[in-house]
């Protein structure tokens, strides 16, 4: 079996460890002209592929892979569509095609009749503000992730700020939602279609990136953990969706509303490594494959600490329930450069462990 | 983090395989002529060791690790000892040079009051029977493991076979213990002296060649695990003993006695990477590297089959609460080529799983 990924980051790197070990061979495209391949150096072939380059050279290049996944959103176009006759894209091309445009990602959610925040495209800030009142969320519909390429508009200079330095066409805007707290739904659905869901995810953001995760969301009920299965099956099987999908949804009162989709693996679901029978890569890959998806049971009670822009934490903050990755990229301020994953009995131990290592370890 | 391991087997890989994820770098010393180092294939750089070559030379071309570590008993003196003052060996020279030796094995026990069985050294195979009556089991000092160059004498006729054929300075003789089961210790002590040891495993071998393990092993008493415990503690104190070390039992009636060490992670040890919060393979690492000792917290019971001799099993006999490890070596009947992990919440539907598992995936 090989793999091929498009994309050489940490999430590529994690599905090569989950799958290496399973006797998957791995191949990586690096299709963005990134200088920095640290994340995959040693697990499998990378291959260039800029635009214009032939998609069956890329292929032949790779080694023929079994089939190919994608371990980031903003995959070009030509690229996907040059390889779909050659080999099995899993997701499809479709779903990373809408998932990638938020204009089409919105349109998808509101057809299939999931709640998302009110929205406008195709019109100026001024224009959107009429429509949606004040405050309004600005995103790239291509560019976003991280809190990345997002204005909030609370007023009506930032309006015209917005007008004068940006092109509209380029933005989906949204109604601001005061939300309570961000969880998110990661999952897998395999090829022959089964369906198993993580639970769902707490998520702390600090300047638009996330910080930490803990599992099982707490005070969330039943009925709201099987409405965000519910519209995640609804997407999925609408799309005829294979591997992990990733839902971030706002808690809103006791609403929920869909916020984005992510075609992969999540940042929100690495606590899986150290506190689930089975981890976010290797359902992936067992979706893709065809294989039967892994117990998503949850040890306890699991958490996660992202390392941003600091150095590689000392060996002795990590605790005996807790375990340490680190993807070896270059240090960078705010960079996500490896997490920390947490798994206790009790919410208040977990916690409590959380805080400690965010005391002793800053991070940027 | 450079760890470099002597040999480039299923264990190397399985220890770089939780290592990267870390961001350890690893590095693997072929000390034998192995043809075959498909096992650590792109997980770090091999450098050749022939006897007779510079120890300082492959410490240089190995890009002078932080430490070096084992994943086998069989490494030269020669190479141990050039090693050492360059660079340090986890577990230590000392460690390693007694276990790979039944002989020296066999006496540090008996000198730290470990129970084991009778045996005798330095005599023929007609001496051995005279002092320790038949059977009688004759296993080489130095070249033994799953069950090679082990004869179990149970005649006069094998006497005087064995007396013709080997030279019984090269072999250990035993008393034949006819023990009701064997069980495995696996444990791991770090550079603080901190001690760590999972539950009991339970083995079955079929010719000598463990085939399964379950965890933790049945019907035993707190008492039993204590023991065997203090006797892990007792050899692993008195070596300074760092990493993991494996024990293996016999149980006979309510008695414990030990039949062999092993000075690295274990086959025993496998179903950690699905059954526990820490694998032994982290723990080892752990331990070398002077960090906190992980939790072996078992997720209820657990259990591994062995691989031997057989082609990948089809994916589909991987059940939710399975995992697949494949260690990519050429196919040979009785080879070690991948094991199959499996949890369960009882022991019931652990052993369904398994049997259902070995009648779906026969192995040679």
């Amino acid at each position: 079996m090989h793999v091929a990924v498009v994309g050489c980051g940490q999430l590529a790197r994690m599905l090569a460890l989950a799958g290496i070990g399973m006797g998957v061979r791995f191949s990586f495209i690096n299709d963005n002209a990134a200088p920095d391949t640290a994340c995959v150096d040693g697990l499998g072939k990378v291959v260039v592929w800029n635009p214009g380059d032939s998609a069956a050279q890329l292929y032949d290049a790779l080694g023929k892979p079994d089939c190919i996944t994608v371990e980031k959103e903003q995959v070009s176009s030509e690229l996907l569509q040059g390889l779909a006759p050659l080999c099995p894209l899993r997701p499809n091309v479709e779903s990373v095609e809408i998932i990638k445009d938020r204009r089409r990602e919105k349109a998808l959610v509101v057809e299939l009749g999931v709640p998302t925040s009110r929205h406008v495209v195709g019109v100026s800030a001024q224009e959107a503000v009429s429509a949606l009142g004040l405050p309004v969320v600005a995103k790239s519909c291509t560019e976003g992730y991280d809190g990345k390429n997002q204005w909030v508009i609370r007023t009506a200079e930032d309006v015209t700020t917005f007008d004068a330095q940006e092109n509209p066409e380029n933005y989906i805007f949204e109604q601001f939602i005061p939300f309570d707290r961000e969880v998110s739904l990661v999952a897998a659905r395999n090829l022959q279609g089964d369906y198993i869901a993580y639970p769902l995810a707490e998520n702390g953001h600090e300047k638009g990136i996330l910080h930490r995760s803990v599992v099982p969301a707490p005070n969330v009920s039943e009925a709201m953990v099987a409405q965000a299965n519910t519209y995640m099956q609804t997407v999925m099987e609408h799309l005829d969706y294979v591997g992990v999908l990733a839902m971030e949804l706002f808690v809103h009162s006791d609403k929920l509303l869909v916020n984005e989709l992510a075609p992969r693996v999540h940042n929100s679901g690495h606590w899986s490594q150290l506190g689930a029978d089975t981890c976010q890569f290797e359902n992936h890959l067992r979706g893709i494959l065809g294989m039967t998806l892994g117990s998503t049971r949850v040890h306890g009670v699991a958490g996660m600490v992202n390392l941003l822009g600091c150095e590689m934490p000392p060996l002795e903050t990590i605790g005996a329930r807790a375990s340490l990755n680190w993807y070896g990229k270059s240090v960078r301020p705010g960079r996500k450069l490896g997490h920390v994953n947490f798994v206790s009995d009790d919410r208040a131990s977990l916690n409590a462990a959380m805080e400690e290592f965010r005391r002793r370890v800053p991070i940027a």
